[in-house]
This record gives C-alpha cells, sequence and structure tokens, in this order.
C-alpha cells in the first residue's frame, strides 16, 4: 500500500488561523478490508466552513480532532477495489481529506460518488457541480426563492458559491448582482459569471459607502441576499432589503478569525419584514439529485463557466488556505495533487 | 357636535421620546356625512409601535404627522349614526386616534369593528381580544410553529402580547417561558399567566448572565423566541437557541429610542440553523378571524386573564405612553377616557 503525505491539525488557532495550527506527516495507507476502496486523490478542496471546525466550540458540527488528517472534501481515481461497487480508473469523489490517499468504505453512506468526467472536469465535483454549487442551489431556490425579475445578490461572488449563484439566478430570471473584492474580480463577475453588476467591497471604508453603492447596482432594492461574510457586507445590505427579503445564510466569514461581528442594526428585519435562515447544506441531502443535475447541465451548456485557484501539491494546501480566509483567492480554491 | 380634547405630535424626538414632543389640543368633532358615525372612546390603547411612527424614517407604516392626532386604536361606544352598519349604543373597536371623540367613515375597511362585551370585557378588544392578542398568535402559530412539549419563550412577558403567548402556548401543550423586569412582573408570569418559568432580566447586568438564567429556565433549550425587546435580551437568547429554532421578530423596543442595538453573535444563526422573520400583524388580515376567536375562547374561559395598566384621562396618556417605553406597565397599558 503507498505511503500517503497528510496534513493534521495540531493545534487550535486562538484567533487568526495560522501555518503553525498544522503539520505535514506521513502514513502508511492500511491495508484495504473487504467492501474498502484505495482512493488516490487528484484534487482536495479548500473551502471556509473548514475554519470554523478547527475551533473547539458549539458548532453544528464536531470540531475537527486534533493531530487528525484535517477533513476536506477530494476528487479522484479508484486506484484498488475490495468493493464490487467500484472497479479501478473510476473517477469519484468524497470526503478523502487533506492527504494524497485514502481508504474509503465503499457501503457507508455518501461516503464515495461515482462521477462522469466526459462533460464536467472532475475538479468542478468539488466546485460548481459539488457542495458549493448545491449550497448556493438550496439557498436560491429554498430560502429565497425569487420570481422572475427580482434581484438577488452574493457575497463573494467569484468563488464557487457565487459563481454557481449567477447561473442558478440567471437562469430563473432574476437580476444577479455580485459583491467581490478587487477591480479584476468584480470584472471577471459581469463579463465571465453573468452577474449583471458587481460591486467592489474594497473601495469602501465603512458599511455606509458600501450601502450606497449597492444602492446603485440594485435600483429596485434587493429581494434576496445569499451571505457568504458577514459584518460589514451584511450591515450594507440590510437597507437594501425589499419589504419581505430574504437572506439565506450560509457563512459568516468575516465571523471565523474569533473577532464577533455584530449586524449593527437588527431592527430593520422588523421595519422590512425579512426572513433571516441559516443553513448547512449536508443536512439537505434530498435535495442533492436536483441541484446536482442542474448545475451540470449549466456547465454542460457553458452557462456556467466557474474559475478555479489552483494551489500545486499538498505542501501548498496550508498556505492557500490561510489566503482563502483572507479572500486571497480567486475562484473556486482547489489543490492539485497528481 | 361635542368638542374632543386630543393629543398631538407637536414635534420628533431626536433620541428619547420627551413630553415637550406632545402638545394637547381641543377642537370640534366635524358634523356627520352620509356614511359616517361619532364614536366616544372608552379606552385608548397605548402601544410600543407609537415610537416607531413618531420618527422619520423608513418605517413599515408612514411616520405620524406633525399637528396631527397621535394615532392609536381605540374602544368606546357609538353615539350617533349616519350609517345602517351601527346605532347608537353598539360596543365599537377602531383607531380613533388619542382623543376622546372620533368620526369615522363606516364604510372604510377595517375602520370599526361592533365588538360583543357580553362575555368579553371591551377593553381587552384593545390587547388580549385585539391588536397584540393577534400578534401573539400570528407569532405563535405562524412563525415559531411549536410542536406539544417545545419550549417557546417571549420577553415583556407581562404585557398584552406576552400574557396571550403564553396562553396560547399552552394551550398547545408547549412549556411556557417568560422574560419580564422585575420580581413582581416574574411572579404574577407563574402565577397568573401560566408561565412555567419567567426570568427577571433586571437581576442581570450582561447578556451572558441573563443567558445562564434562561439556560437554567429552559433546559431543553428554546424553540421559538416570541421578540418583544431587542438588545441585551435577545444577544442573551440567541445561545439558548436549539438548532432550528424560530425567532419571530415583532418588536425591538430597546431600539426605539434612538439607539442602534446590535446583535453581537449573529453566526449564532448559521450555527443553530435558525430561522428570523419580522412581521407587522396588520398585514396578515386573513388571520384575524380565526386568531380573534381562540382569544376570546381563551378569556371566555379564564385561561387567559390579561392583566390592565390602567392611566385615568387623555391628560395622563403622554406620561403612560413614555412609562411604556421604559417598562414602567405592568399589562396591557390603556388609557381610561370614561
Amino acid at each position: 500500500m503507498p505511503r500517503t503525505s497528510q496534513v493534521l491539525l495540531d493545534n487550535r488557532p486562538s484567533a487568526e488561523a495560522q501555518a503553525s495550527n498544522f503539520k505535514m506527516d506521513t502514513s502508511d495507507t492500511a491495508p484495504l478490508q473487504p467492501g474498502q476502496v484505495l482512493v488516490r486523490h487528484h484534487f482536495l478542496s479548500l473551502d471556509p466552513y473548514m475554519r470554523g471546525r478547527m475551533n473547539d466550540s458549539k458548532n453544528y458540527a464536531a470540531p475537527q480532532a486534533l493531530g487528525a488528517v484535517m477533513i476536506g472534501g477530494t476528487a479522484g481515481e479508484v486506484v484498488e477495489s475490495q468493493s464490487p461497487k467500484f472497479a479501478p480508473g473510476d473517477k469519484v469523489v468524497g470526503m478523502g481529506g487533506w492527504q494524497q490517499y485514502s481508504v474509503v468504505g465503499a457501503d457507508e453512506p455518501g461516503a464515495l460518488r461515482k462521477v462522469d468526467t466526459r462533460q464536467v472536469p472532475l475538479s468542478y465535483y468539488l466546485g460548481a457541480v459539488g457542495m458549493p454549487g448545491v449550497t448556493a442551489w438550496y439557498g436560491l431556490t429554498q430560502i429565497i426563492k425569487p420570481q422572475t425579475g427580482q434581484t438577488v445578490v452574493v457575497s463573494a461572488a467569484t468563488g464557487a458559491v457565487g459563481s454557481a449563484f449567477a447561473a442558478l439566478a440567471k437562469a430563473r430570471g432574476c437580476r444577479a448582482v455580485g459583491i467581490a473584492g478587487g477591480p479584476d474580480k468584480c470584472r471577471y463577475a459581469v463579463a465571465e459569471l453573468g452577474f449583471d453588476a458587481c460591486v467592489d467591497y474594497k473601495l469602501h471604508p465603512d458599511a455606509a459607502s458600501l450601502s450606497a453603492a449597492l444602492q446603485q447596482a440594485c435600483p429596485s432594492g434587493v429581494d434576496g441576499y445569499f451571505e457568504n461574510v458577514g459584518g460589514m457586507v451584511l450591515d450594507a445590505m440590510l437597507p437594501r432589503m425589499n419589504d419581505f427579503g430574504r437572506i439565506a445564510v450560509c457563512g459568516m466569514i468575516a465571523g471565523y478569525e474569533g473577532r464577533p461581528t455584530p449586524i449593527s442594526y437588527p431592527a430593520l428585519i422588523l421595519r422590512s419584514r425579512l426572513r433571516v435562515e441559516g443553513f448547512i447544506v449536508s443536512e439537505h441531502m434530498d435535495i442533492w439529485p436536483t441541484a446536482l443535475k442542474e448545475l451540470a447541465e449549466l456547465v454542460a451548456s457553458g452557462k456556467l463557466k466557474p474559475r478555479e485557484s489552483v494551489a500545486d501539491g499538498l505542501d501548498s494546501a496550508v498556505e492557500a488556505f490561510l489566503g482563502l480566509l483572507k479572500g486571497r483567492n480567486f475562484g473556486k480554491q482547489i489543490v492539485k495533487l497528481v
């Protein structure tokens, strides 16, 4: 069995995550038991939710164990199989973690899924046609539920969730407006991802200034907002919400680093009769097949052209992850392992 | 036609509302036109929402006009009628404002409603069997939607909304927990209103301390919270919410006086997958008949025994209203005019 390089969580961050919170290691992969499959990871997914798992606090999921391989989505190829469900050469996605290989019980529900790479590149199953894409689908169709012609906004617009959100919103006849950091991302959001407008939050020193820019980009107000970041951006959005607007809360990346990020004027929830709803997409597995089907079709037809930010090799995973938390990635952040 | 004493809004508050924002006046009531009714007000309702109308800012309703009679719900008796729908002696509720008499167009939808005072005292139609009662009904049954055995919490527990909330929650087999200010209110909430427990927020200097007391009162966590106050109380509640909890946002009285009251840890909305929803009961007229029927039955059967805080005469309305904003009332605040 091959040896596998791994990234372990060594200690928990007290505020901002640091490279010193992680440790590289190497171990032998265990021999396969009946029903198990050995997967060689081609790509590792890096996602903001991982920062939450590094804390030892109340969360929707158990904290990442110290000394264990960091959790994470992986896409790869079966290299050895003791299961009738998988054969060597099968392209698969799973939760193999920050390492080169994983041994997976093929019968565990949701542990490993075969994917078709004829029209959708393998790595996209970690982004647009994977968990982030389904996240956008759930927030848009199950919480925001926009009507044709309504305006919907997403923060972190050029990320994996944001780009899927744009394509899904345009497919429903909505005005889609993004919020992103920097002129390159904003140009890209409009030129390549199909956003009708994109607001550069880095141009604005405070929520009032950002809110004024959002008002220009959303002349009819905002009916649905998909929240990926929290903090100043959420404060800027609240006054823009139309009556009976919906806010799908998917992430509060601004608060992951230990600093609480208050909502300054929650009375707007009452004044505008908003619905604000948090969700975790992994708790809604029933909608995944429907969502993945639409997302794969959008990719195949060229209507969803996700951008990837590719780090090379497991050694670069930690740096790429810390950059992701600071918004330095441009598109879905993955690590190429093969 | 009789002369009517009135309270006008003279100028808008810059921060806390003051007695000097109001002005007493007297005017003749206009002679009745066909279709109109002259109502003598027996009771005037004082409610927190009126503070919001005093501002000249974005709100769900138009601001109260300067120099005009303060808006407000009234219960009284028809003394003269030019409408076939009403006869002198009819007991009615309407929105007559802070004055002794009003002339009402009987055909305006929702302007005037005849009520039955055989089993329900007239003044209760301003509270438990009126807008505040329906507010409690809507938040509980349409947003919180509790299951039998779940725990629901309401702030301003001994007020008009809170006391109706308790009776409605107990009728659905819930554990009902109140939050109120002072030992008298808390004792009353449990002894008379049917709450299973009541937490005195005045004993707690900060949200963490109040939150710990709420944890004791809600050993199984909180499934639904009816928000009447905002501020520190909301901060204390958020960590107590169970996964998939619902928060019905009806009032943010803590923020009415011009001070914004932030939500300190909105990331809890995501972590606990909460739904936070603001509502205005007057936008849901379709549910009023159902709600009023249940509320009247609860009063008639003695299961809802609302307490009233009665100010005597129109001259005392301003002081009573300013006291209401500071939580000095104990029970539904009304002004007795006759």
